[in-house]
């Protein structure tokens, strides 16, 4: 039987994509968590370049780069495909998965981490982001059309963050103003792989709350 | 026939990956030249997320990003595969496209434009990053085995841009610690689609001159 392994942390985002994705396959795994202010010889060994979770390794190869690593998974065991047959709709989904970390993650983080004229610059690329967002899921329920897909997968992440900001007081987006987005939002977190692999709630609230801290009082020392 | 257009600009080195690809494919496809500081209506229209090249537009849909438009390239027309069968060596293939775009074009960049003590600290970056480069290189004359591929084309500007430099006078790096790399660089440039489509040397170096000048001027304004 194959030998499955992945290295990760309890809170990370990416490393969720890998989870839901290898969960949604019915792919057995061990999950090895790992501190990073400690990191592992396994680490260290299978991801020298970035030295990074989460990291797949599937009989004693490693993959990093959780994109990558969907990729793999996707071509490695077919039962409920991530990515569709049509080479177009594949680059769709490709495209939004870049989008997310190139755009999105940044303008959240910004909306997390900063206040005052930086957090309101941030505000305004989570708008421009999320009336992209909007725009794609025009017609569907999710990105992946009816069932989630890669793209839900790598934007997943947004979902779940966006309730936890708003629990320590960041309203990241005006949820009325994109219902598609917030209509995908809710359905996303409904799918029982997705919900049954969130980290646990009040644990990754108390965290966040703690990095904002961290930030907002480096920032302003007095 | 099937009607292929690729906005572009002659410069761009992420449009040239894309110019490869459809070149060791057999594709016939038109080249639209853009100018960046005057966009088209059509580039404009096909890409309004990014407003950048390379745009390839397939029977009127448009796919933007340089990899994800290979990945979409590599699926759409099946001759001389980029991508390997094996879903590790795709994995690998990709990691090192990735690992192109995050980490050594920013490090070589800052080589470029910067000076003092932060070139040096990007001249320890383009360093690092060519330390796994010549690793991922052993035992192979390129990064998809004995043919150039996925992560060759990725890669394949860093080997014009290297020489490019030296000529203005910005030694990237010492060649003969990167015995590998360094005869990479010079197989690639041989390949008779890669060196038919490089853009004019003499044309690209004095853009690049400029580009360098402009910066350094901008730091030292006195």
């Amino acid at each position: 039987m194959a030998e499955v392994k992945l290295l990760k942390t309890w809170s990370s985002h990416f490393a969720l994509r890998v989870v839901w994705a290898l969960k949604l396959k019915g792919v057995q795994f061990d999950s090895i968590e790992e501190d990073l202010s400690n990191k592992s010889p396994l680490l260290l060994q299978h991801n020298p370049v970035y030295k990074k979770i989460p990291v797949l390794v599937h009989n004693g190869r490693a993959i990093s780069e959780s994109l990558v690593i969907l990729e793999y998974i996707d071509e490695t065991w077919k039962q409920y495909p991530l990515l569709p047959d049509d080479p177009y709709e594949s680059a769709r989904a490709r495209f939004w998965a870049k989008f997310s970390d190139d755009k999105v993650f940044p303008s959240i983080w910004g909306v997390f981490i900063k206040q005052g004229k930086e957090q309101e610059e941030a505000f305004a690329q989570v708008f421009e982001n999320f009336s992209f967002l909007e725009e794609e899921l025009k017609g569907k329920k999710f990105f992946g059309g009816e069932k989630i897909g890669y793209a839900d997968l790598a934007l997943g992440w947004i979902a779940e963050r966006v309730f936890e900001l708003e629990e320590i007081g960041v309203k990241v987006i005006e949820k009325e103003k994109f219902p598609l987005v917030s209509a995908w939002m809710q359905e996303f977190l409904k799918v029982p792989v997705i919900k049954e692999s969130l980290p646990p709630h009040e644990k990754l609230v108390t965290k966040m709350r703690g990095i904002r801290e961290k930030y907002l009082g480096a920032a302003h020392p007095e």
